[in-house]
């Protein structure tokens, strides 16, 4: 059986993620893709246990940053055993809300986590496993985050100041440039505009495939 | 006000750590030391949310080894920043069941992870902190494991298979004896002696910081 395909997206609070989402599952079942989708961190019983630890805002306790990497890597091993590998070795394809690309731009960008220990955790969680195709969906914080807070409550790591989703923005859009498998996306643009744009992205990465 | 010290007793299961534990408090006691105590993973309520999770042999999901490495750390960055640091820096000693050394034991040991992943996540998470004393209670693996099951039911990692404790003891031996600050002792003697071994070290710590 032919191997299924990993498609990802990523983007900060507010670039439209969700309904990207959408239309890549418009596309993939147009085409007869069979596929399932993920979230991150969670996804699994267990990555979602710890993902509600990372997403709370209520702690008594403060979550350390050291704890927070942690946790997303420790998430994102469950959820690729567990879920993302063996779909993919069913021939099914994989849509992910979020993967590695998160982790680099929000720990390693926001936080300032230093790319040796980044590599070192991301090295020993993935074995080199890495999507087939990432859409960056990039828009400047300041509308994102006013998008997200459109939308009502903003969560713990949302709650972060403006400089920190600068730098997040910044380390996305640094890896995604040095990336030939991520498609870069101005989410800024009117929706329908995005949507052609995504479902434009995904339609010719299936023809490549559907053509080798 | 004179910062506290951090005592870490470590051993395999059914080496005889929490009435080792036992001595060291009335040591403290008797020298009118205030003093908390830790277990890890554990230890916050964050940290034993964590525990939980890696104690827990009844997962309709399977743990993957990396995700047991992640937690350990994670459980130990919270332990550190909210308990740990803040007692030793009001004056209070700490006796903590596990640390650091555990971590290499088991998950560099037993689960052969490579030492520069143990380094990377452990430089990360401790940022250079060390136990001021370490008692290492040392017990061939076939008479610890009797004695824990003698004691009831066996957790997750308690049902690894002989070879892996075996790993476990020998990294145990070989990081305790490359260590000065580690003190070991041999818990496969009489209980009697064990303790008196255990209080001899503590109280030999003690007068060379009350002598400083």
């Amino acid at each position: 059986m032919k191997k299924g395909k990993f498609i990802v997206v990523e983007g900060i609070e507010g670039a439209g993620k969700s309904s990207a989402i959408g239309v890549i599952e418009q596309v993939l079942e147009q085409h007869g893709i069979a596929f399932i989708k993920t979230r991150e961190p969670g996804g699994t019983p267990l990555a979602e246990a710890l993902r509600d630890i990372v997403k709370s805002a209520s702690h008594e306790e403060q979550l350390t940053q050291e704890t927070e990497l942690l946790l997303m890597y420790a998430s994102r091993s469950q959820l690729l055993a567990n879920r993302i590998l063996p779909a993919l070795a069913n021939g099914h394809w994989v849509i992910g809300d979020r993967h590695d690309l998160s982790s680099r731009a929000y720990q390693g960008g926001g936080r300032q986590f230093d790319d040796a220990v980044m590599n070192a955790i991301a090295d020993v969680t993935l074995k080199g496993f890495t999507p087939d195709l990432t859409l960056y969906l990039d828009i400047a914080p300041e509308l994102g985050l006013a998008r997200a807070q459109a939308r009502g409550e903003l969560d713990r790591i949302e709650l972060e100041e403006l400089a920190f989703f600068q730098r997040v923005r910044d380390k996305y859009l640094s890896l995604a440039n040095a990336s030939p498998r991520t498609c870069i996306i101005d989410a800024s643009q009117d929706m329908a505009q995005v949507h052609s744009e995504v479902k434009k992205a995904v339609s010719a990465y299936i023809s490549q495939q559907l053509g080798a």
